[in-house]
């Protein structure tokens, strides 16, 4: 059956996303270490177009997130490259180049109406403006059998959790401190949902925490 | 060889004791559940002087972390029952009652001196006003070749982490959030240390994630 699921790196103080993001570092000072564990991998750099990359743990876990999914939703912000001014323009063409490494049809939160984008290999970006709940139904039309991916930033894996619309959180915790950015769970609610261990692996790299939310 | 460590529970969203502590809470708000793995188990039980209690991963976890232990630290506020106005009282007797769960030598951080304390079951209490590194050599001293915990609470941990002076860290990751409270990497700097995992275990009440602090 299909699920929705929220697959997302984080440092051991709770950051998503480190302080004072640039074009150059997006992910703010430090980010780009939570991902580590996954750029190494070899699913990871097949998805990007990239040949090569490790075997092992890391690259199974990999390989697991990107496999179940057929459809993403995701915040304006992940799809025109983070938090600067540089990502503010909401005619942006994106972060994610010609030959995005989703290869199935992303759904954009936006307020901002615009025709969707189609891209090489299977990935089109449709930006919707009815709201999280629209974006996922047409996700999950989308995704047929096939999990949804809420892909992030933050802001909107928050937004789904809080409506109880997720129904399995994955978080890699890169063992590091980022000391300040962006917190997965800020503004999450504590009534609503409650978690449960399904899963633990540990890697050299990340400790990979798979938890079912009890709704 | 002897080592410092620390071992301690915390939620999904970083909390080590939740919103609002009162003398009848003072964990805060759900911070009780932060301790549900450990409270259930038989070696937890016994420390406490009480029967029975589960066996299991969790139990096992517990055993570990408490055989190893030859002397603890702690901040006043640990001794003394929280951060709430009941525990100001630089004498109050603390709040571990005639037989406490140490059963060795603690050393309580604090400003203000006092006569050492010495309770049933082994567990004596000396309170040191010369700075955590005294606290630690005197610990050291006492420890052998037996480990030296520092059991809390955030701030005592931050402050020998910020110094460089434990060499693993232990955090059991209950599946449950807080939303407000005390944050254990709050005031911790990211320069002078990083971390490696050096093991990883699951059960459903907690994900047991152990760390290297490399120096």
């Amino acid at each position: 059956m299909s699920r929705v699921t929220a697959d997302i790196s984080i440092s051991l103080d709770g950051f998503v996303a480190g302080p004072n993001p640039t074009l150059d570092e997006p992910l703010g000072e430090g980010g780009e270490r939570l991902h580590d564990w996954a750029l190494a991998t070899k699913p990871w750099r097949e998805s990007h177009g990239l040949s090569g990359g490790e075997t092992g743990i890391d690259a199974e876990v990999m390989a697991e997130a990107i496999g179940k999914v057929g459809a993403t939703v995701m915040g304006r912000r992940m799809f025109s490259g983070g938090t600067g001014p540089w990502a503010e323009d909401p005619n942006a063409d994106g972060w994610w180049g010609d030959d995005p490494p989703f290869h199935h049809p992303v759904f954009v939160l936006t307020h901002h109406e615009r025709d969707p984008v189609a891209k090489q290999g299977g990935t089109t970006f449709t930006f919707v403006t009815a709201g999280i709940e629209a974006a996922l139904e047409r996700a999950t039309a989308s995704a047929g059998d096939r999990n949804v991916a809420v892909a992030g930033g933050a802001n909107a894996i928050q937004q789904y959790l809080n409506a109880g619309l997720i129904d399995e959180l994955q978080i890699h915790v890169a063992p590091v401190l980022l000391g300040g950015g962006v917190r997965l769970f800020d503004d999450v609610q504590k009534a609503p949902f409650g978690f449960e261990y399904t899963r633990v692996i540990e890697s050299p790299s990340a400790a990979h925490l798979r938890l079912r939310v009890r709704k």
